[in-house]
């Protein structure tokens, strides 16, 4: 039985199939919204981010997933999408500190966009996306700033906005979070955190894909589920260093 | 001889193809910008319309043209995009009344937030598109609310902005022109308009694309040229009624 009967209102939400959005997705889903999924095929390295996109959208009960293609390689800049290398096996305490290698330009500006247009499409009005407290030291486009700056752009730049005078909502439940808060809130909403994918440069293995353990992102993810006293459902290449 | 023998700072300038952006990439070059077009290959129905892109682009000296491709038919919604009908023959007066048929959602906030993610890239500042009087009567991302509301985003948005405090500018330069300014504006910056595409339902006959001279585009762009007192350079396969 579907917990809500009918007139939800719509949301779209960002997923990438990472952890972060995975969460906000149950956050939407949770607050009583009927929850779209939306993600990018843009040129990242990893089609594993998409396939766990699918997983964690079919998990968590949304409506309808589509994934938008849009070649932002095409404009360069990122370790995500261009060839420069990903950093491996840096000090936590060097994470988050300046702008990071993986930061894509403009992604969160172009992602929302988007989804804008299908909100308009749907008659939604509230975006969720993923980001959390260690995005904003790192990313300018994860800041409350940008995300506000967003909200008073998409009145602005709509049919619905325009004419019917609608407020959109730029919703990111997890902005205060760090990663054990995220984790534990997941196991709360009931988040498989083993359909999520987080690794920036996942590794081959006996056929099976496996996250690094050594990017930023990995050990951001590993570092998460270590204080929150929950073990990680993924499988690692590398083992787990001493803190 | 280059008119500019170095350092000029660069400018990113939406092309469509169109007589529009075809005169606001002309009026960043006479402005002084090092000029680099964008296009975007969004799913539109006719590919004809990236080829005027390339032939613009080439004619009026950009240093480099980029086509990104995105699926904005994947979010659906419009009759460019998708399989709606465009509509023909509607009196001038009708033209511009309401949000167009041909309104793809949010379209401008998605091509900017490439463009600015480019302009990251490339350290540009400004970014040009041919938006002007005619467009923003109907489509709510060409009003100029619109272009101040993302210089305030992308000034958040960027690592430009966030640690360098740079500042964006959208310009709009044929913001206040009609069609037939536009023209005339055209033809003193040397813009070669036969290069151009304006059809939205162009007409195959005998091996050659013709536009149509019937839809919204078609009508306002010969209404334009009929005012300014020159001759379209562009075949038709509707001859043009009386007004």
């Amino acid at each position: 039985m579907k917990r809500h009967a009918k007139a939800r209102p719509r949301a779209i939400c960002l997923v990438s199939g990472g952890m972060d959005s995975a969460v906000a997705l149950a956050e939407a889903y949770h607050a009583g919204f009927e929850t779209f999924a939306l993600s990018f095929d843009y040129g990242q390295r990893h089609a594993a981010e998409l396939a766990a996109a699918a997983r964690v959208a079919r998990s968590l009960g949304v409506e309808e997933h589509r994934v938008v293609k849009i070649d932002l390689a095409e404009i360069g800049g990122s370790a995500l999408t261009d060839r420069m290398k990903v950093p491996k096996d840096r000090r936590h305490a060097a994470i988050g500190k300046d702008i990071p290698a993986t930061y894509v330009p403009a992604r969160n500006t172009v992602f929302l966009a988007v989804a804008l247009g299908w909100a308009e499409v749907l008659g939604a009005r509230d975006l969720f996306l993923g980001v959390n407290a260690l995005d904003y030291s790192g990313y300018p486009d994860c800041r409350p700033q940008f995300l506000a700056a967003f909200e008073r752009l998409a009145s602005v730049a709509t049919a619905a906005g325009v004419e019917r005078g609608a407020a959109f909502h730029v919703r990111a439940p997890l902005l205060q979070m760090t990663k054990a808060d995220i984790v534990r809130r997941g196991i709360a909403l009931g988040v498989d955190f083993a359909a999520t994918h987080t690794c920036y440069d996942p590794v081959k293995r006996r056929g099976r894909v496996l996250a690094c353990g050594r990017c930023d992102a990995c050990k951001l993810r590993r570092k998460g589920f270590r204080e929150a006293g929950i073990p990680d459902p993924l499988p690692y290449a590398a083992r787990r260093k001493k803190a």
